[in-house]
C-alpha cells in the first residue's frame, strides 16, 4: 500500500489495523560511469514498493535528497546540510505522529545518510525527553534499516562480487536500478577495474581521491537479474522487519 | 532526460547543451474521497517526465513533501514548516549551483506551496545580494510554474469542469493521477456533490470547514481520458515555458 | 487606538470588546529619484493611523523592514532573510496570542513582502497543527491586506495614473507619502518617462534591469492631494475589512 | 536626515560625507498605569529624529519590538526571543554594510534589550573573525547608547525625581512620550506612590512581583515640560557620540 | 558535590535537600603572554570546586567555550557563535529543568560572556512566557555570578594591583590559574609593562590594538600566593551567593 | 600539551610542528548506580591528557555535554538536541581553522555522540563543498576515535568482563574513572547481578527498560587497578592513531 496512491479514507482504515509506516530515503548523487544518480533513492524505493506488493505495509514517499555533500565535485550531485536533514526529518515524523503512527521505519540507500538519520531520530525523541508529558504527541519509535543489510542481502553480494563490491557505486546497487529501469542501464569501461579506496572528507578531496566517483567497485559486473534477484532478498527481508517492527 | 536515471558523465555532457534544470514540487496531503494522497507530488512528476520525452530536457528529483499544515486534520498529510522548506529548497539549488546550473524551474502541484517557494527563491538571491561578490557560487535564477497554469491548460479545466472545479481535489488533478495510475482509481461519493468554498487557517479549522477535504470541487468528474489531455497541454506548456527561461 | 499610544489598562479594556489587531508591515528600499525610502512602511502606518481615527480598531506597531534583497544595489535599502523574517512575524503573533488576540490583520505595504508574510502565517498555523490540543495558546487566525487592494483604490489608481503607474515607486504611493510628508517631497526628472517592467531575481539584475529604481512607472506625476484622497479610500476599506475580519 | 524620509541619490551623496547611520531601536511593552506600550521605541525616536535636525545624522528606521518577554503578563507587551532579534539585527547591519556603512549606532530605549543588541554585534563580528579574509563586506562597528545614560541626561533624572525614578515605567521616560504626544497624557492614580523594586524571570513572575507593570518608580511625577528638556539633553548628547563614533 | 562525580542515585537524594546547581562557564581564548588559553574556563571551575568542599552544593560540568571572536587573531582561542551559545545554554538548562532544578547559578569567568548569557536566560523564560501554562516544565530561574565581582575579591584586586589590573589577561586571573596549576606557570616580558586600553570590534581589531593580546593589565605581577588568597575569598562569595539564591 | 594550559604564543609554536589537534568529547549523563554522570566526558579527557605528557600532542577543551535525550529520565543526565551540537562542533572546529589547524581529532567516550558527530563533520565539510572555491578557511579534516575502539583496549575488555562489559555503564569506562578519580569511587549492589540488553528511544522508555541505567553491564567488576591498564592502553592507541592522522 502506497501513501501516495492512497486516499485518507484508507489510511484511517490502515490506522486501524497497524501504527506503522515506511519511508523510503536515500540520495541524488553521482554513482560512477554506469550507476545513476538516482541510485541511492531508487534503491529503496524499489525495494519497499515491490515488498508491499504482497504483504499488509504501508510504504510513504520518497526521501530524495540526503548526505551528498562529498559528492558536489561531479555534476548533479545534490545534498541537503545535515541541519536541513534533521528538520525534514523531524516534520515528517511529527506529521505523521499527528495521525498516530507510532513506528517509523526508514528504509535506506545510502550509508552517507546513517549518521545524520540517527541524529534526527534523537532531536525527535528529545521532544519528550525534554518536555516530560506536556506534549500530546504520542511516542513514536523510530528505525533505520539499509536495504543491503539483511544477512541474504549481503550473502548474495559477497558470493557474486567479493572483492568487487566496493562501498559506493557497487555492482549490487546498479543491479537493483538495471532491473527496474532496463531502458536506463548504462555502458562503460572500468579503469581501473576496480576502483580504489579510501576516507574522505569535503568535495575536493573526494574527487581528488575517487576519479569517476566509484569506492572500491566494480560496477560493470552489474546484470539486470541479479538485480532483481536482490530486490526480492531485500524485499523479503524488509517484510520481515517491518513485521517485527510493527508488532513491537 | 532524469535526472535521477543519468550518470554524472551525462550531466556534464548536458551542461555544454544548457544550464537549465526541472524540479518537481508537490506535497503529500489529502485530496477527498477519490483523491491520491501524493496528487501534488504526482501532477508535476507525471507531466514533467512526459515532458523530456521529446524535448532535451532535464528533470531532477521530486520534492515531494511541501507546506500542509492545514490538511494535518486527515489522515496520512504531512507537512514540512515552510521555515524547513526554505532551508531545503536553498540547499537543492545551493548544490545545483556547484555543477554551473543557472536556471531552475520549480514545476509545482500545490497552491499552498507558492508562498514558501517564493520565499526560498528571496533566501537563495539574498546570498549574493548581502555578499556582494564574495561568493564564488554563479548567479542563479528560480521560476515557479504551477502545472495548471498554461492557458490551455486551464481553458480545458474550466470549459470540462465549469463550476464543479473548485480549488483542492479538482477533478483535473485527479484525473491526472488517474491517467497515470489507473490501476489506483477510486470510487466514491461526493456528498454534497460540490464542496463548500472558504478560507481556512489551520489543520481544525480546515477539517471543521471542509469535511471530506474537497474545496469547492466535483472530482467525480475526473477520467483518465481528460487526464491524458491535461498533461499532454501541460507537457507542452511546460517544454515552452523551460525553452524560453533556458535561453533568458 | 494605536497600541504605542496605549497603556496596558487600555488594551485590557479593548480585548473585552475585540480580539482583533492590525499591524503596519512595509519595507526599507530604495523607491526611485523621488520616491522615499520608507515608502512601504510608510503607507501602511499613515493609512492605518487615519483609519484607527473614526473607528474603534487597534493598530500595533510598524514592522519597518521587511524583504528586499533585490533593492540592496540602491543605497539605503534593507532587507531581513526570509527565514529571519518568518521567525519575526512568528514572535509578534506568538506574544499577542498570549493577551487572547485572535486575529491579526497585516496591513502591508510591499509586494516582495506577500510571500514571506503568507509563509509566516503558515509556520504559525503549523504549532497547532503539529502539536495536537498541547498548546495552551488559543487559535489565531492571520490575513494579509496590501493597502493598494481594495478596489476604490486600485480604481483612482488605475484612472489617474493608467498606464504610468507601474509596479515599484508608483505615483500613488509617492502620493501617499506626499500627502502624510509635505517637508520630504522630492523634485526629480525622470528619464524615460515611465520606467521599463521586467523580472528579476537578486540586487545585482535588478540594478542592471531598473537602472533608477523604477519599475514601469512615473511617479512624477504623484501630488499630495491625490495622495490624500487615496489615504482617505484606503482607509475606508481598511476599516471594512478590518470589521469583517473582527467579526469572523 | 531620516533614511525612511530620503531617497537613495540622497544617501549615496551622505554617504560621500559619511558612514555612520543611527538606529532607534526600543521595545513594545507595558510601562504602567500612565506609561505608554510603546515608550521604549518612542523614546529613542523621538530623540534621535530631534537631534538630526541640526546636525549632520542619519536616521534609519526604529526598531520597535524588543526583548520584553518579562512584560508578556500584561496586555500589548510584543517580544522577539533573543535568537531571533539577533538573526534580526544581523540582516539589518549586513544590508547597511552592503551600502558601506562602517558604524552603526543602536540608539536603545530598553533595558532589556541591551544583552542581547551586545550579543547581536558579536554574531556580526564572528561574520568576519571567522572567516578570515574570504568576506568582501567592509568591517562594521557597532555601537550602543541608550537614550539615557549621557551624563547631563542623568543628572536630571536624578536630580528631577530622585528616588522616585525607578527603572521601568520611570518618570523620565514617560515626561519624554509626554512632551511628543501630548494628546496621550495618561491620568492615573499610583499604588503604591513608588513601585516595590527587585529581581524577576519571566512573565508570571514579574507580574505577581509588579502588579501595575512599575518597577521602584513614581511616574505621575512626569510632566511634559521637564519630557522636553529631557528629549533636549539628550539629544544633544547623541549628537556629540555620533560624531566622535562616526569619526573614530 | 561535583555532578561529574556523583551517581544520578545521588543527585536524586541532592534534590530532596536543594533544587539549585552552579555550572561554570567560561571561555578558551588567548591570555597575553603569560595568561593560560583556558583562563577564563579554569578559574570559575577552580573556584567553584574549591567552594563546594565545605558546602552543600551542587557543580556540574563547565562550558569550556564561549563568546570570544574577538580573540580569533590569537592562536588557540576558540569560540561560539552567540546563537550556537544561546541554543546550548537552553538546552543544558531545559536538561536540568527535567530533573527538577529550579535555580541555575552560571558562574562565570569571561566579561565577552556577560551578554550572550543573559540573553540566553531571557531565551529560556520566553519559553514560559509564550506558552502560558502549556508546558509541563517548572519555572527554572537563572542567575549569573562572575567570579571576581564578590566585593572582597574587587577590593582585593584593586588593593594589590591597582592601575596594573586591566580588563584581559588581568594578574588576578592569572594568579588563580597559577594557584590551581603550579607546573604551568609561564614567564614572559611584558612589554610595555601595562597594556593599552581600548575598544573593539572583530579579530583583526583586536589584535592591531592590543599586540600582544593584553587589555590595560600587567600580569606579570601575578604570583599563586595572592591566587591561593583570591579562590578562597572568591569561593566565601559563592557560597553565600549560591546559599540565597537557592533559597530564594 | 593541553590548549587550556598553553598561551598562544606556545600554539604559535606548535602550529609550526604540527596542524593537529585532539578534542575530548563526552557526555554527562547517568552511569548507573556506581559509575559517575561524568564518566563518558571524563574517560576520553583522562586518557587524551595522559596521553600528551611524553609525546608532542595538543588537547583542546574537553565538549561535556553531549547526546543523551534518553537518559533524562535519571538526575543529572543533560542533552544538547542533534541540531545544537552540529552548531556548537562547526564553531569549534571553524575556530580552529583559523588558526591554521588542519586535522581535528575527536576522542569520544559516548557511543550516543557518534552519529552527530559524524553528521557535525558532514555539515562542517559541506561549507567548502557548497561554497566552491569562496572561503578562505583551509580545508579542515576531520576524525572521529571511540577511547574504547583501539584492538588492545577491546580485547582487554573482553577479555577482563567477558559477557559482563555491556555497553551501558560497562565496567572498563567505571574502571578507567576509578583510577582517576579514587576518592570517588561508589560502592553498589547491582540487581541483576548483569543488567538487561535492548533498545530504546527517548527518555521515558529508557528508564522503563532499564530501571538502573545500565546496560547489559555489570560494573561492579571494576577496579581502578585495571582503569590504569585500560588508560595506558588507550592513550598508546590514541598516540598512534593521532600521529598517523597529523602526518595523513
Ligand atoms: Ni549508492
Ligand atoms: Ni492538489
Ligand atoms: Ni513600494
Ligand atoms: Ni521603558
Ligand atoms: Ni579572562
Ligand atoms: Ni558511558
Amino acid at each position: 500500500m502506497l501513501l501516495h496512491h492512497s486516499t485518507w479514507q484508507e489510511i484511517d482504515a490502515y490506522l486501524t489495523r497497524s501504527k506503522a509506516i515506511i519511508i523510503p530515503i536515500g540520495s541524488t548523487e553521482q554513482h560512477g560511469p554506469n550507476g545513476l544518480i538516482g541510485t541511492d533513492a531508487l534503491c529503496p524505493e524499489i525495494i519497499s514498493h515491490e515488498a508491499q506488493k504482497d504483504a499488509d505495509m504501508l510504504v510513504g514517499p520518497t526521501f530524495n535528497v540526503g548526505c551528498a555533500q562529498h559528492h558536489l565535485g561531479f555534476a548533479g550531485s545534490m545534498t541537503l546540510r545535515p541541519s536541513t536533514m534533521i528538520a525534514a526529518i523531524h516534520d515528517w515524523v511529527s506529521s505523521l505522529a499527528v495521525h498516530g503512527f507510532e513506528r517509523v521505519l526508514f528504509f535506506n540507500g545510502h550509508g552517507g545518510n546513517i549518521a545524520t538519520i540517527n541524529a534526527a531520530f534523537s532531536e525527535i525523541y528529545a521532544d519528550r525527553s525534554l518536555a516530560g508529558d506536556a506534549s500530546n504527541r504520542g511516542p513514536v519509535k523510530c528505525k533505520l534499516d539499509n536495504w543491503w543489510d539483511y544477512k541474504p542481502v549481503m550473502d548474495m553480494c559477497m558470493k557474486t562480487y567479493g572483492k568487487s563490491h566496493g562501498s559506493h557505486a557497487t555492482p549490487s546497487e546498479v543491479a537493483v536500478t538495471q532491473w527496474a529501469y532496463p531502458d536506463s542501464i548504462k555502458q562503460a569501461e572500468m579503469s581501473p577495474q576496480i576502483a580504489p579506496n579510501g576516507r574522505y572528507t569535503d568535495a575536493a578531496d573526494y574527487r581528488a581521491k575517487f576519479p569517476d566517483g566509484r569506492m572500491g567497485s566494480d560496477p560493470s559486473l552489474a546484470t539486470p537479474e541479479d538485480g532483481g534477484k536482490l530486490v526480492a532478498l531485500s524485499a523479503k527481508g524488509l517484510q520481515e522487519s517491518f513485521a517485527k517492527f510493527a508488532a513491537s
